[in-house]
């Protein structure tokens, strides 16, 4: 279960916070009709969420985008390492040198790399390689897995199951972004932004 | 960005529903003192869930886990294949199948596989491959994800990004069942489950 790319040998990790006592874990517990009301209204929520193309850029609080990822830090991931970083965008300099790179990298995936298949499967969502609404949305929230992470004494730690991981974090913060009603789009694996 | 084992050569959509309208998006738009409200309101709701590994046999109504899954279901994927099939299970012996399955996995997980430095970072968490709360927790959901799909006329089609995209459901479906406060606990990659 280990990716590519970590060949220098881990360290383990040096058995601090090994003694730290349970918490009693305390919900609110609700009647079922409540449990049932509760999960119907989130669904309804969820259910109107859509990838949108199209995006205003009508300003939005940046304490709404803090919150949104703060919700999705509490996802669960493998053995607890919480391997994600998130970086907002808002400079509109910055954003477009990323829709440059976006843009480029998704001509190669529909003209060569995915295949006619991919391109074909997309025509019927009539999407295309150009992303104008990365200029225009207010924010891009730019989402990198941490492949390995660093100890205490700078070596470096694997991350087990960091896509997965940081995958369940990218949907929290999707359900996240729909509570304020706010619009966005996904997009996946843009690995040359890392050098940006 | 293919999976392995996708040997057989992939079909073509055959272009229906190409000519579908678009729907305009209509959405509620919420004040900005509102929308840094509601995503506080959010963070500190999902800010309190946690993994847990000791989970009640109290029911819980059916509605509220189809609720739960439906909301999952609303989930972007690549190219929109929607690649994840969601498996409830409530019959005991079933689930003490799947907890015996389980646990010998994770047994050898941690006397095999993933190495010594796993097993010493879950030392941290005090967690061992004994998994009592599969027998006892109300529910198992069975998340599996589709790496092909089937095309009308019964060949294959390739999901892309599927892993991506069920890991995006799940986190979905971690937040839609803390909404009605539901304990729960994620495993993952238990491949053997799909044979069961």
């Amino acid at each position: 279960m280990r990716n590519a790319g970590e060949k220098e040998v881990d360290e383990e990790w040096q058995g601090f916070d090994e003694n730290i006592a349970h918490v009693p874990f305390t919900a609110e517990r609700y009647s079922e009709a409540e449990m049932i009301k509760r999960s119907q209204e989130f669904y309804k929520l969820l259910n109107k969420r859509r990838s949108v193309r199209f995006l205003s850029d009508e300003p939005v609080p940046r304490e709404v985008i803090d919150n949104v990822i703060r919700t999705a830090g509490t996802s669960p991931s493998g053995a607890h390492t919480e391997p994600w970083t998130f970086v907002v965008v808002q400079d509109p300099e910055i954003k477009h040198k990323i829709r440059e790179i976006v843009e480029e990298e998704e001509e190669i995936n529909y003209k060569k790399r995915m295949g006619d298949r991919w391109v074909n499967d997309l025509k019927r969502l009539r999407t295309n390689w150009i992303k104008e609404y990365l200029d225009t949305a207010p924010y891009l929230i730019l989402i990198f897995k941490q492949v390995y992470g660093r100890l205490p004494n700078g070596k470096r730690k694997t991350h087990y199951y960091n896509e997965i991981s940081v995958s369940i974090a990218c949907g929290i913060l999707l359900a996240a972004l729909q509570v304020p009603n706010l619009a966005e789009l996904s997009l996946f694996s843009m690995h040359r932004l890392q050098h940006l």
